[in-house]
């Protein structure tokens, strides 16, 4: 193996306090290959360049790759870590676009790829959960469920099938049913330590426990938090909560023209949300968000010109047929609860919004059907909307689709592949997510900010706006372009960085961090001595992930 | 201020390190007196005394008790508690019966009396929360809701109306509304460390951040569940969510002639509650429990004998009408909402029940008018059942009861004082509380062990279940008794060792410890490991409540 196969071993020989000439990182390479295999140690350039590309401009460089099978490996990996003090940097299934996805907060950490540890461990239908390991995907999950004929839904997120279900809860990634926020249905952790040591969280610590996967507190401090958003251990295995497929569902679509509509659309939305009529997650996107849903950049009717301003988007809007804002949502129950979800979301958006729809199996079988003559019949062109809206109703009922994934291509001057991959494409993405009160004029400060930023530095501002829990709502704002135009990283980064400036300054602060934005984790002072405090104690030689959600 | 105001004074000086007649605490507190004014430093023996006892056995002493006003003052309590090493011991209103009331985990620590920190700092009555202080009590908040005719209902817990509300957070009580599971429903926590350092949770920890109380995560790990059930700091600040009052609401009460019905009902119950049909926690008591809420022990029947036995719980459940299982829950929603719950109710339980009644505001005024005629009409004694079912009714809507505490002076041979005090009344209470699966199976075997090994000892076995969240139910095992009579204070702790002894080894874990119980907290190494590598970091001097919730 060569030196260079280690990035930049003098660095690290400085961090193991050894001289440059010994390089302890070829120590811990040639251990790792012991434990591991030479096939599961990658440091050949193609494999290690890949990982260091993200949705945006980095620097970061990854020595070597190594993709464990077990957590016994794992350990012993992360051991070895410590023995010669090289940094690591655990990724679950590495989709993490938009936040910098496989590429480490720090230079030169050695990227530990959990996606062999691959096991459904534990499934139970009656009390409706599923035990798994990191690198089960959302794709996985769903097939292990039409699999066993289950009647019970997941929580899917709308980026990609192949996303790691861990990796997004720890990340408090959200999604489309009533367990949309996904930190909040789950339990019984097992955490690899940076020493290397497990941890179960919960009443799992203790032997035999009946209640591990069904309650999540346990008995003392409950450490769930710890390990979320931060680099204080590795999650290996997690109880993620299902729900039971309701009696009905149905799913409502609803649009509104103008733009000022969205405040008190909000504003009508919340006393639904908080008396538990709307039990889930609703979603509301602006113009540019629902048209980069539909296709890529209208290259042609801007002769080529960027940004998309709000004139043209005003003549698509209307000649496309949706509104400056579009929502959607689901409601789940018996028959019985949904006529009357329905009849009190009737009554609520009444006056607030120009159409609202309601979409069911049966109705969407028989739409599929019969496009043509239902468009005839209601003038509504129902095939084109179908398309949009399959992907969207299946979300609302668990189903992952990789659909969204497309919009990250809409700068883009060629049609996206058909195995999709932002970062291998050039796909620029920053997402900043602020979150808000569930009050109408937060949401409308914030689409007022981004609105105006975006266009000014050429991007176009796209958002989506999810009341995530009973109060509040969470805005993700996407920066995208395309990275093989020159400028536009820098250009992007310079967006983002006043986008950031100019929320936090109205006190909107993101609810989960790119790795090119760890500053923001700072706040107050006693927050920032606590976690220190706390990373010295966990991890006295700094080897996990370094930097990650790390106040400096 | 003599020596023996200290308690231990050569201990406490030991801990400082400083030879035992220079006596450490004594200049602690007199640096305290100088902060907090000598009135509130309590070091007379009787109040001392009162502080020591609890509702079973303990050595413990208290050499002071601090009752600081602010948090500004209660930071500087704490930095002089490190300065002389001396450990303190926060309570909030102190009222934690059967777990240990305001006694600390180890012996002379000075007590840090919340009380008089009681104020609502913040309350927004359309986002549905407010922030509170730890002196803040149900009785207050209730008050306070009142006062200003919100239509904000907040979930009770059913000890005591003076009760903290934080004091119950933190402990991770339960009530009776969709808002019962207590923890899972706050946010944005002001925490003194105990070095005296001053943290923020959440969002709170940024500068005029707008999302502080109504989004829990905040970015970054999430510190919320460390400072539950935990010596790693003192909670001054927490935002509680309120439920908004619903256009409905209705109580039901259900009956379970026999014994073996528990099961079959468990399950009968669960899909109601996943599905989210029943939003809120559902009670079940067995007969003993339901006995000990209407009268006190029936010292006439047994001839003074003890334990009461089954056969005369028999006689007296038909006699006085409850079965050997009721229960009650709430059902919240829109009219239609309500009345298509009772629909999938009545269907679920039919057959598992001998009797399920539905009780709102109207038929509750009306019954009480009528008490005499309904009976004659429906063969039910009303005034009887009104008279029970009302304090727990006004429960299910958020109204604090002091009832339920009568239950404390069950084995007392006079009835309950007007004002309660089970510390001072010599009340025997010492509280189990495992969580189980919602499954049948797990239900009855924690009966069985709990009927069995309470009445070996000469207790009765009352029990409640609570369906806490979708999937869990959390046991409440009362061994209740007079600590004036001889031997039973030892008799009770034996018991309490052979019920946690047996249910730990079938995996009944408590979800909450009383203080002779902590170390029960050890579980495995890892956590052991961890929680004690957290302490050291953020309490180097152990000054705060030692032994709490701390592995050993």
């Amino acid at each position: 193996m060569e030196a260079r196969g280690l990035g930049n071993p003098a660095l690290l020989a400085e961090v193991a306090g050894a001289p440059a000439d010994q390089a302890p990182a070829d120590q811990a390479i040639e251990q790792w290959t012991a434990i591991l295999g030479a096939n599961h140690v990658i440091v050949d350039e193609r494999n290690r360049t890949a990982a260091e590309t993200a949705t945006f401009a980095t620097t970061q460089t990854i020595p070597a790759i190594l993709r464990p099978a077990s957590r016994d490996e794992l350990q012993e990996c992360i051991r070895i870590a410590n023995r010669f003090r090289v940094p690591v940097y655990p990724v679950s299934s590495g989709k993490n676009w938009g936040y910098g996805s496989r590429v480490p907060a720090a230079d030169a950490n050695v990227l530990i790829d959990l996606s062999r540890m691959n096991r459904i461990l534990d499934f139970n239908e009656d009390l409706a959960y599923v035990t798994v390991e990191p690198g089960v995907t959302q794709r996985q999950l769903f097939a292990f469920l039409q699999d066993r004929q289950s009647r019970l839904w997941m929580d899917a997120t709308g980026s990609s099938p192949e996303c790691s279900l861990i990796g997004n809860v720890v990340e408090r990634g959200f999604g489309h049913t009533p367990y949309g926020d996904h930190f909040a249905h789950v339990c019984g952790f097992e955490v690899v330590l940076p020493t290397g040591a497990r941890v179960e969280t919960g009443f799992c610590r203790f032997p035999d426990a009946q209640a591990g996967a069904v309650y999540r507190w346990g008995a003392g401090p409950t450490l769930e938090g710890l390990f979320s958003q931060s680099n204080l251990g590795i999650v290996t295995r997690m109880t993620i909560w299902l729900m039971p497929a309701p009696e009905h569902f149905e799913a409502f679509f609803f649009q509104c023209n103008r733009e000022e509509q969205l405040a008190p659309l909000i504003e009508a939305l919340r006393p639904l949300r908080l008396q538990g009529i709307l039990r889930s997650t609703v979603h509301i996107a602006n113009d540019y968000k629902v048209l980069a849903g539909i296709q890529q950049y209208p290259w042609q009717e801007t002769k080529g010109e960027t940004p998309l301003r709000p004139e043209l988007m005003a003549q698509l809007r209307s000649r496309l047929k949706f509104g400056a804002w579009s929502g959607s949502g689901g409601l789940y129950g018996t028959r019985g609860q949904v006529a009357e979800a329905k009849r009190a979301l009737r009554a609520a958006l009444k006056g607030k919004v120009d159409r609202l729809q309601f979409l069911d199996d049966r109705r969407l079988a028989f739409a599929s059907r019969f496009a043509k003559l239902y468009q005839f019949m209601t003038g509504w062109d129902l095939s084109k909307t179908l398309d949009l809206a399959r992907p969207v109703y299946g979300l609302m009922k668990g189903v992952p689709t990789e659909q969204p994934l497309a919009g990250a291509y809409w700068r883009k001057k060629s049609v996206p592949p058909s195995s999709m991959d932002p970062d291998r494409d050039g796909c620029g993405l920053l997402w900043y997510a602020p979150i808000a009160p569930m009050e109408g004029r937060h949401a409308e400060v914030i689409a007022g900010i981004t609105h105006r930023i975006l266009l000014e530095y050429g991007f176009e501002p796209s958002i989506s706006m999810t009341l995530i829990t009973e109060r509040s709502v969470a805005c993700v704002i996407s920066i995208c372009y395309d990275r093989r135009e020159p400028g536009q990283d820098d250009q992007a980064m310079a967006c983002y960085l006043r986008l950031q400036r100019e929320l936090t300054e109205q006190g909107y602060y993101s609810y989960r961090l790119g790795i090119q934005a760890m500053s923001e984790m700072n706040g107050s002072d006693g927050y920032r001595a606590l976690v220190r405090a706390m990373k010295e104690a966990i991890d006295p030689n700094s080897v996990l992930a370094p930097g990650r959600y790390q106040p400096t």
